[in-house]
């Protein structure tokens, strides 16, 4: 299994955002989509063994989060309006206010729990994040069924990144380059798909 | 500078399509401005050493290229629906009737040359074209200035790749998936960027 963890710092926490403005109203709902998207799908099929949690701390009811599950997931195109649609349903249909992972839609879970509640709640598995200044990920051993946690546009805030310190989190980089969440996430299947083979 | 080549069969040729529907009335028209997006954005800039060169070949008026360039790039943002607004009003100020390019938005022109006057307009400068058959990317040598051509969901037809490969272009692989089109074009910037370094 692969998983990540998508820390969005102003990502909608209702369905009030409009489609027509998705990095405005959705406080970049259109970053979010392109996440869900490459990490879900390869060209003729969905990832079936690859989960994104979207960690959701904009207005109006922080902290939500949203999760999606290559195997289950039904009825959604790799676009971003119909991944926003998707995820405008889900919070008009779901109270997020319980911790527990809350079925929406297939494939499309939503919960209460916090960026910190995420990330404890994988226990030991091997945990890295994105960092401009961690080990080359072409370099670094990476331990079967990983979770990889990175940021939206504005990155993931100093007590966040604390935390992650805090809990031993590995940081892990792409290259000389910073990279869109979207472009990140992509890069991180490759190397790993390289591996698998 | 590095230029990438995107044949997409069913892109729309006129402004005719509707922004709420870019995959069926635009032809795809969501993966051409993923595209857009992955070509010419880092996190923090626009890449001005990049250009994308889109060949529509769908109704009513193919064949259209709209090339959009890095260094010239104004008040578009990476989102979907930004980049798909753009290409509508060009197509919309822009009759394609002239192989000239005709500069309809800062960074973006039109021209109605067809595929293969795309790739012919590169002379002698060494052009690849992604296919999963191909060496290794990162196996293999890639020149200074390179091209890049790629297909969309459906792939480069047939006919394409016959006079793609009379005419030497090389092929290269991406690893041992398939990827989507906007993924890949991040993973040959990623490779390009670490040997800059």
């Amino acid at each position: 299994m692969r998983d990540f963890i998508l820390y969005s710092g102003k990502g909608a926490t209702s369905s009030g955002f409009t489609l027509k403005d998705l990095p405005g109203s959705g406080g970049r709902m259109d970053l979010i989509s392109r996440c869900v998207i490459s990490s879900l799908w390869l060209s003729r099929k969905v990832r079936d063994d690859t989960r994104l949690h979207i960690s959701l701390n904009g207005p109006p009811n922080p902290p939500v989060t949203i999760r999606f599950i290559g195997k289950k997931l039904e009825r959604v195109t790799p676009d971003e309006r119909n991944i926003a649609l998707w995820i405008k349903k889900v919070l008009e249909r779901t109270e997020a206010n319980s911790e527990d992972w809350n079925e929406a839609h297939e494939g499309i879970q939503v919960s209460s729990q916090s960026f910190r509640d995420i990330v404890r709640g994988f226990g030991d598995r091997q945990t890295y994040v994105l960092h401009e200044e961690g080990g080359d990920i072409r370099e670094s051993e990476i331990t079967e069924d990983p979770v990889f946690i990175l940021g939206d546009h504005e990155g993931i805030p100093e007590r966040e990144r604390d935390f992650l310190d805090g809990a031993g989190v590995e940081k892990i980089s792409l290259g000389p380059e910073s990279y869109f969440s979207s472009q990140s996430i992509a890069m991180v299947h490759n190397e790993l798909d390289r591996r698998m083979e």
